[in-house]
């Protein structure tokens, strides 16, 4: 990931990028790298159960939820589009897909984060990834009507579900996101509607850290308290060297 | 892979490491990495058909399985170690195990090449990646007796088996070994033993060129005509960007 | 499972809760806990054949499975719904998945069988058990309208489909319905649709029977002649004690 | 696969029944079998990208491939039928499935090829294997309306993806084509849309056939160079001897 | 399968070729094709229980095993070889290797019959499955010692372990043993030491035929009552038609 | 787990029973259920590197290691058995079977726990299931030598690996441990050989508690702070009511 290029992120609702990949998104950032954020709803009735019992309104909870996404966004450094293709259940449409093709061809991806595919808990978050991936296929080709260049094939990689282990996820990638951890946390304790997230999610980080420093060669010298998101490549890595 | 540090590559033929793992030994040595191979046996009894049939004696065929491999892996530019643990069948032995520890201690490998887990056509194979992970983990432990310092955690890649489609071998990386392509073609003209298998990979090296474009983002400026080896990575990539 | 609670189970024909979950369905029932069975289709058009190769129209094939299935259920214990939304193929739609939604906030179900996820010889299988799934899932939100409160994570056993072995069903539960064999016996006989299965489902009651004694510890005391059904189960089992 | 019957493949767009099953197709037609294909689209906008890019219109581009498949089909000694059902994306409708019930009515064919369930490359191959295979089934049932009688239980075959190995396709049958391979030559020469295609799939072809005949017992006498194509079968083979 | 070359039957006990390969050794030998069965032990350890609980001694439990082997090989019209090689836990010794070596270049077989790669119930079926693995590969090579020429790549068939659904087994060839059902059923009588094993294995026969018939295409003609044997291949197929 | 029958755990290394199944071990304690831990060695080379860098002998960090053990087993409530049968690696002899059948079919075990079938971390623990399971079907069969009575067939539950999501493991039995957690807690602190793990394992045992909560039904009445273990089962669970 070089400093030029863009890093897309697909996601079903606000909370997914921050608790998922606020580490990647606010590493890209802090190299300079533009990180865009497509989120495809405001969670606004699967995940934001608080605002719903505090018996807010319908229009009051999706503004709430825009707010946080943004102010989240915000921290991370990122961008944050809201696509309003509501929840619970998120469905694939033609007009949906045609936006984010749009996205693509405008914003030209280096890599691109999105769901994994398997998520026994929440449908919204494998019908996400599916949308992603099919609007990613749809940008490459000619034939198929959209502003700009096709794309070319940027990598794209699974952020973790909430139970990987039992959602058939296996991390392949763990991304040490130490440098900004601080960053990650900020944007956690901004998200109200989910508080109690904070600490389960801190632990996952650093799980994935101890795993990072268990897994690393003797090149990279990790810091002695490594934090880490993992991730799950859908495509083969391409490279010119071992890494 | 900076230029210090060690590729160590482990196999159970000396074909193996000529057809599966050459592009990435030349690029190693390409980039003035150290590469070492260790060759548990001179594939005397399984890789060594014609010469049999020529009636040759296992003293014979030893050598000249040697004095290939030794030919072929100057070419990469690497060296090579011949163990002569005996194959048809590979087994792990107690003595085995301590010279690959002592090995790995005496390298401190910053990567190591082996075989895929499952071969159905050559049970060696399997065998050999076997040995070469119990070594690896019995390396790092300082319980376990050994010259110089325990070894950290190199990462692992798995090289491709003859027939990946029914060997569950599914490749994550593909390397571009284009730089390097004439060195590997000189070394697998070299192996008279096999000397059929050279348009079979020379085919797959391009059938696996064309996927390492059609799966490389925007960044990587692959040429027109690239030749790739692919690999499978046993332990999750720790990395500090998305790549 | 208690004598309290409910026992949901939604499937797409009538003769499914029959011939699979028929045992689990009389057992409870034998226990005085409440079993429904939600019956998406009336098994019209891909469970009748011998009614429409008789000159049956359509609503007098809808009338007959209804007629059928109610007395199934009624031999069972059970109460059966028909949602009438159709077969061959069955789909999702929003007014759908809104009843079943309606029906989990009321019962409230403690537990819920349905379909397994895979059956290459019938899509309307896979597709009901993607629709209940789906459906527990969005009446656990308090943000989906829907009568009463929402519910809790009542677990899921998918009950077996016809040819299990290639549609990658495995068994991780063994359920003894020895007590209540006959009533099962007497509801499968009472299918006059489908009447050349009742020895295949005798018979696979019986090999899960033997399945079951040789799995069991000593505990259990399973009857000399033991009938069982398999389930799989969608999530992990919760406990406070191992058994 | 004897000289009656038909040989019915179902396909997403005009390229797929040339680069993938072209050998079977062929081989079928060499044998007085009659080879149908139902095409469902033209491949108008995921598999034309250079009639795009020279600025030809949708109208423009379907004659073109449709002229294209017929010419292919033609070499091949099939028939093939389009659907004109869309792609990029291909849906399932109620209209297209009643179609294809229609024809496998009609056909009453002995052998299905579709694509594999898998194709992280191009989401309308995956579509269009899931659209055949449930046309297939509700062709069986009495209950669903359409012309003559209900079909049997015809072999499905899988023909391979464009990169197999990343995309879960495990080839299960090798099916000699060296006799036909001229043909299938001769055919893919013909797709002018797809040209940088032939060596990719002639190189696939004699991988497959160095397969063939290394996995082959000693009855079959394969000649000296032998072409193959790989297929994967849905549905368990039912056979009167082992072979 | 013509009516030349060997069936080859590697099994870990005699029970095993009856129970779950007999129908296919009958049937090769109703149609004049010698059918040779390699059996590794007497079972006498793991399958006599009953004489053990009887008091008989390891002599005469062997001798028991064997003229009971014998009697239902001669009853499926085989030969039985023992190799008395002992079982629970069966070893592989470079010994046992080396006959079977001998024996597959004895006897050139043109197809393989072995238990399938899982077994959580029975460590020596897997083990044998490896060692008839092994021996095949070790026989193909002109450098390992043996009698005879090398043998070929006659394909191998897993048979199906006890309880196929929790052992990963998969069925991809269904086997019509109608015409010789007779006979295995004659063959499983004769098998004092484990006759309460005979209704169980009717009962799959019976479920294997009806699954046959039902997914046998219009070519076939399988009786009424079809009895099936279900198998497992581990290489594919190779063939110059579709079947 | 009723209060009579015995838990048996077995193990490579001491730290195993306490890291992974003390919660297990002390709630059965609780209950007045006899636990016994047959551990398998002493982790003198594997699990010692502290003691080793302190320049300790052989003889002394067995010493050290089996006061440790005896020490968590103590707090757990349950006996611990060594067999030192040496570490990295662990081997499979005839012998540590024989003693492991005779453990067997004196203790009569209710439940086993052992490691799970992966770890490419450590290549004894898979190693040690692969023992446990041995001994126990070994332990099953009349002809096998052994003191006292065969033994049934009691369930078998592998235990979570350090690094679960990349050693295929997925839990499907969760164990709410909350009312031992302080017991598991004093017994991992009292491991002094390997105190970083502490807070590794109060982590998971947390979050495996949340996903307890989050996946059990309404009838368990979870605490507010749940602590549990994830187990997964080797044999499907047999029960006479769902649960």
């Amino acid at each position: 990931m070089t400093d030029t290029g863009v890093l897309l992120a697909i996601t079903a609702h606000p909370g997914d990028f921050v608790w998922r990949a606020g580490g990647a998104l606010a590493l890209a950032a802090s190299r300079n790298q533009r990180a865009v954020i497509a989120c495809l709803s405001f969670g606004e009735r699967g995940e934001s159960a608080s605002a719903w019992r505090a018996g807010k309104s319908l229009k009051e909870i999706k503004q709430q939820r825009q707010s946080e996404g943004e102010r989240a966004a915000e921290i991370l450094g990122a961008e944050v589009l809201f696509f309003d293709a509501g929840d619970y259940p998120l469905r694939e449409t033609d007009e949906l897909l045609q936006r984010l093709i749009d996205l693509y061809r405008e914003l030209q991806p280096s890599f691109v984060l999105t769901h994994a595919k398997g998520d026994p808990y929440n449908m919204d978050h494998p019908k996400a990834a599916e949308i992603a991936l099919h609007a990613r296929v749809l940008a490459q080709a000619p034939g198929v009507v959209g502003p700009g260049e096709v794309i070319g094939a940027p990598p794209v990689f699974s952020f973790e579900p909430h139970q990987s282990e039992v959602s058939e996820f296996t991390p392949d990638v763990l991304l040490d996101i130490t440098p900004v951890w601080d960053t990650k946390l900020a944007a956690m304790n901004s998200m109200s509607a989910q508080g109690h997230l904070v600490e389960y999610y801190s632990d996952l980080g650093r799980r994935r850290g101890v795993q990072a420093q268990r897994n690393s060669g003797p090149n990279l010298g990790l810091p002695t308290k490594t934090y880490a998101e993992a991730f799950h490549r859908i495509y083969p890595q391409v490279t010119t060297e071992l890494n």
